[in-house]
């Protein structure tokens, strides 16, 4: 059994990355900077925003973060984003979600510049992803095929299996893998909550990607042998015997399904670490494309 | 074995269509209006598009016709793209494939407004049919969802198979069927030229899309019992019996499958007719959206 490590794979890719800013610096352009608007005090977001503007600094990119307060009304909101999509010294932006919700959050992302849309939200931009065109592919999946190509897990020809049908990670992963590309080739089944016989499903996969959200949710028997496990969900649960008091679990059963894995993805440390990674580069492609 | 007579459900839409462009005449509203561009002399294009304008006549939508000669830069026609684009006059328009190959596809579908955009190529597009939010769907894919509508083929929980991953089939039935929508909610395994152990796969189908463009590739053993089959290719075979000298063929094996089959659509007749109806469909909404 071979640990998808994203953690180690995020801190090559920021390493790489700052690399490529060094470059861009010595050759006299623009340093990249990324900005991202936060509404109002959710402590999660807050938290994760930060982590991003801490992530930009680690690699040399310029960043801004832009704190609005809750009562902030969606037109006032726009004009933020009018005013970011004009700013020529910034190459990409995020909208930290969820927003309020007095808040139309669809019309919210459809206002972000494609070309600023680093996140990869935009209709615009998911369209051309599922056109296989250039693209910015957002964090999670573009994290994932990432972690796929540097372990060289194969894809081309396999059986990938997709559990959850969110426009975030399952719906994305199942079109991108089907597609003729380096990381792809694959035969997609996706599967969902309106799926029956799953583990008839399951046990064909190849590699499967559980992105549902419910603790512990593939056990053993519902893979089979030497199986890639990419384990997306991450639930907080109670445990009284962790200094914090909780624990952080995935949507697969790990003890028992990594006996029988080839490849898997720790929880916490296997995708997680990969989101904000993939931004940053998505951010440096947007950097590079404005030059 | 019913028979998905996409003749007759394409004929009973456009009436429906016919019905609501007298309503729209009667409230004094502007007729729906179609336009298309056709560039060059490729004669299966002018007869399809000839089919188009021929089809707008019969349900009362205004069309227009702008032929451009082969020789028409990029830049030309794209310019003709903007004048449709602005034209409020026209509700929504189409542009011909495939053009000239010293004009950029990609480029030219990208000019066309995604609001005018009645083939729902445009990436904005497709990425809001991935989101599952209101757009154009094409017509091809729309036509399919139509058919099995109207026939109230249950496709929630069931296990569709499609064949080919094409932009403008497979890959849009594939994500269309497996999203949270009233012919929806399918478990859905794409599969591809790349897929192994195909005929395990197809088995397992309760619904078959077939996409492909080989003529009877899929056989009554590749299938189940009261299996479901959408058969979208159509590809012209010499049959000195046929006074034309030709005979269509689908990508399935008609004769032999549809002993097995639940429902199956013939070829020609079956998924063919309706593409033109839908193409009717995404006018009238784009007039009454303009509303």
């Amino acid at each position: 059994m071979i640990l998808l490590d994203g953690k180690k794979i995020a801190a090559d890719i920021k390493e790489e990355i700052a690399i490529e800013v060094r470059k861009i610096n010595n050759n006299g352009h623009d340093t990249p900077h990324l900005a991202a608007i936060i509404v109002g005090n959710n402590g999660a977001s807050i938290t994760y925003v930060n982590a991003k503007v801490k992530a930009c600094e680690l690699v040399g990119f310029k960043s801004t973060l832009i704190r609005l307060p809750e009562e902030i009304t969606e037109n006032e909101l726009l004009n933020e984003i009018a005013i970011l999509n004009t700013n020529k010294d910034i190459d990409g932006f995020i909208v930290q979600l969820p927003l309020p919700k007095h808040i139309d959050e669809q019309k919210v992302l459809m206002a972000v510049d494609p070309n600023k849309d680093v996140d990869g939200f935009h209709p615009t931009n998911v369209g051309k992803m599922a056109l296989n065109l250039p693209t910015f592919i957002s964090a999670t999946p573009f994290g994932i095929l990432e972690l796929l190509e540097r372990y060289q897990v194969e894809t081309s020809g396999k059986h990938v299996v997709v559990l959850g049908r969110s426009h975030i990670v399952g719906s994305p992963m199942s079109i991108l893998l089907s597609q003729k590309r380096k990381v792809g080739n694959a035969t997609v089944t996706m599967c969902h909550s309106r799926t029956k016989n799953l583990k008839e499903i399951t046990l064909q996969g190849d590699i499967i990607i559980a992105a549902i959200g419910i603790p512990e949710f593939l056990k053993a028997d519902m893979v089979k042998d030497n199986v890639t496990i990419i384990d997306v969900g991450i639930t907080r649960l109670e445990d009284a015997s962790k200094k914090s008091g909780f624990k952080l679990v995935g949507d697969v059963d790990f003890k028992e399904v990594s006996k029988k894995s080839k490849f898997i993805t720790p929880v916490p440390g296997g995708v997680g670490p990969m989101t904000i990674a993939m931004l940053l580069k998505n951010t440096l492609l947007a950097c590079q494309r404005n030059k």
